[in-house]
């Protein structure tokens, strides 16, 4: 093995069908590549087969010239592929309102190496967290949301999207749903995350309603954002215990820890390619 | 402190009222008791008061005059008050139906001196429990329940409820609903054990459901049966991680070991008079 | 795929070489097998290849004779190689003394269909637990132990072991320690449990020293047995929350709930060919 | 109850004798104080009795007065008694060297509101963290140590402790040792973290021993500092699964995660006055 050999992951899905494996595997083999890492999952009721594959091309080669051939490979099998250059670093645009926590959260993880990605541009429907930003030296636009506003700011949000060139949208307690049309204008990924209970609270004010109920766990889920509120495909989720000790004050700090240790977990398989999305869930190759 | 001392426990509820800490710790020092654990909880917003407390009475004193006596006192101040003398075994019936991870799990920590009970009969509606109890010299009893003959089944189940003194009944995966007319008629706990999933599923099969959705955690709750199914007081939760690699059977088989966790925790508990209940929630002194 | 062609789990380890995944794919594809799972794992630092690979063979094949043949294609390509049939059902001897928890908890799982094994027969250096295993329609033999007796007691235990035609040997709570003699003769897997503690405490009564000590963590590690007591390579751990509320007694009852989950989860695993051993650590195929 | 009255919190601790709870709630009831929490705790085999007290005063009274007041009262039962007057802000300075997991996380923490206390100032024998320290506002001294050195620094760092009006030192990460002169000068609590494995670890680069000896988890440990290095009474606990898939990176990356959250609890009981030591141990009121 060679370390320092560029490396591709790939992450394929599709119908199951025999010699898979071996075709992947083969094609790697033959073009001197080496495999890392691969894992495979068949999903045996839907008869859907799913893999990520993490390999070393021979030095001779481009990563960016065997990308595509791999693509046009997963192709001629009929499978959905997607492929990375490993050191490739995707860039990331943040969604957030007044909370900070994940913000902080997530831009000390990156400033701390945890995280293979830039993250370019800040983007708030307040002016809150403008200040911390530009410490940290992020672009930071402030676009205001209103009722009547929404389709505009929306509009304007694309427009930053495009200008920074982003690849991916993480809502970082980000207090405003985006639409369907953003969603499907955007048509790359976005990850969000919010509060989970055992059992479930509609409506407002979720920690106070558990505390009036007398829950004993509370919980924080990460998912894919979809057009279907907080129904998306999740990615990870957590919970902590609660105790009638417990204030609804105490509660929100403790939800506060559960989402910034869900999200960040999220956005980092995410940023690894670990995680496939299909019939509305996840296979996460952690 | 004179360790081998009867001891009492009470737990006390009420209105919230100045100086309720100090006038139940008197009265106790003016009898020569020693208190050994005493516990406190207010409900701000409700404005209710909960206490346990645990002391050794003087030598020359009847534990059960001494807990009449301060029932009597709670009266006195408001309090609604249980008071139990440590060592007293309550009676408890186990109702199973043909799982059996919950029913053995539970009678081989009671045989191994967990739990401060005597396990006097097990109902069930059916005969597959049967040799194991006969094994474990506890008392079986076959009550079939149908759609017709249900209210019939329970007045049966109350029956032997009466006749071997019970004081507990534990649904130990009992896979009937008891009917609001039994439980009221039977006016004491009944503990119960469900799974839990994030988000909540509706109707049948639950675990193939939370598969297909691709639920990250698995849960199950331990509460106190009301007549609104499964909405009882909460006592206990937990949950599991699980992963796209677990199948429905992976599922199952997590399920059952937080089933059996959660349901001993939470019996564990309210064997030894930690459990408060107000306003359809509990208090917890563990 | 053809789910109920008979499968085949191989378990491979040897000098990392390029080109590995794809002749154990392509070996089975040209046999007109279908991978099922296939998991691998590189330590870079060691240079060494693992990998769980599970495949259902075609229909025209036996599954002892591909078996066979895979060992020797396993040789072939230097690599050391198991392989097991999926539905065999290893034999495996408890070894208890008188604790049972772990003991009522590996056969209540047995038989609830969670162990593809058979449990034949308990050996005991005390009758406490003949009744139950006798109940359980186990055979139990009583070799007691003292330290003028144990090399003839370890002699008549490797007679029992060769007399059941055991697999596995689980270390039910057996509180006497396999000389190496003992380990080396017998020459295949034992797995054992035992408490573990931060800090770590040596010598006897480790929970009275634990709560001495004041820690807020207990735990339990399962490993395999080496002549090196209790630095064999390890399996599963796990921890549970302790507080000053609990007395030594309470460290032990959630040491033995821990010690039953912890055990039983390596055991699964193991009997599912999910874990290779090396440099006196495992690799778990999850 | 008047919610909005001054609060004082009591710990005690000393011999047990009779009648201690019902002393203490006398002497609050009869100056108008009432009880909004309490808690106790008896160490039986030590003969040790403990509580946390916390009630509202009369309007009428003074904080600082019923506090000396309350500490003349516990002397004369014969008890250790500290008293903090509720909003008062104890003052905290961090000692941190170049690792800045733990100095963010407490420092954005403390500015969401959850710690009250005041961050008064940043020691650090690096200059690593001065920026971020003058960008949250918070005074920053570098006192760089050598063998050489050392004496002097710890002279200008107890200096700085005096300067400042400190209460209590949280060893964020910091690198050095702190000599028993320096902890018997000081006299006031230090709050450590360190990471824990099991088994444990000695000397250098634990990560990768960890690794190295395949452990399935790791662990932190929040402390108070002693003389003897890492031997302190524990405060809090925590742990995190690992797998032979994950690299010494990601220990490291799961360890700061770790101490991040365990070193956060650890400091928000003490700063809520629920943490009492005893023979090197805690019992803490959470």
């Amino acid at each position: 093995m060679i370390p320092d050999s560029p490396r591709l992951i790939a992450l394929l899905s599709g119908p199951d069908q025999k010699g898979l494996v071996s075709k992947v595997a083969n094609w790697i083999y033959e073009r001197d590549g080496n495999i890392i890492h691969a894992d495979q999952h068949r999903d045996h009721e839907e008869g859907v087969f799913f893999q990520r594959v993490e390999w070393a091309i021979a030095d001779s080669r481009s990563p960016r010239e065997e990308a595509d051939a791999f693509r046009d490979f997963g192709d001629s099998i009929g499978m959905r592929t997607k492929v990375a250059v490993n050191g490739a670093k995707p860039k990331v645009a943040l969604f957030v309102s007044k909370a900070d926590h994940c913000f902080h959260d997530l831009i000390l993880r990156w400033k701390a190496g945890d995280f293979p990605c830039e993250i370019a541009v800040v983007v708030s429907n307040h002016q809150t967290l403008k200040s911390s930003a530009v410490h940290y030296g992020i672009p930071f636009h402030h676009v205001p949301v209103t009722k009547e506003t929404k389709s505009d700011a929306e509009a304007n949000q694309l427009a930053l999207l495009k200008r920074y060139d982003i690849d991916l949208v993480i809502m970082a307690r980000y207090m405003q749903v985006l639409s369907s049309i953003f969603l499907d204008t955007w048509g790359k990924p976005v990850i969000n995350i919010h509060h989970s209970f055992l059992p479930a609270f509609a409506g407002a004010k979720p920690y106070h309603q558990a505390h009036k109920k007398g829950v004993k766990l509370i919980g924080a889920t990460a998912h894919y954002a979809t057009a279907d509120l907080d129904q998306g495909p999740i990615i990870h989720q957590a919970v902590t215990q609660i105790t009638h000790r417990n204030s609804v004050r105490d509660l929100i700090r403790k939800g506060r820890d559960l989402e910034r240790l869900t999200l960040a977990q999220a956005v980092s398989w995410h940023l690894e390619n670990r995680i496939l999305v299909y019939e509305n869930k996840t296979v996460v190759f952690d």
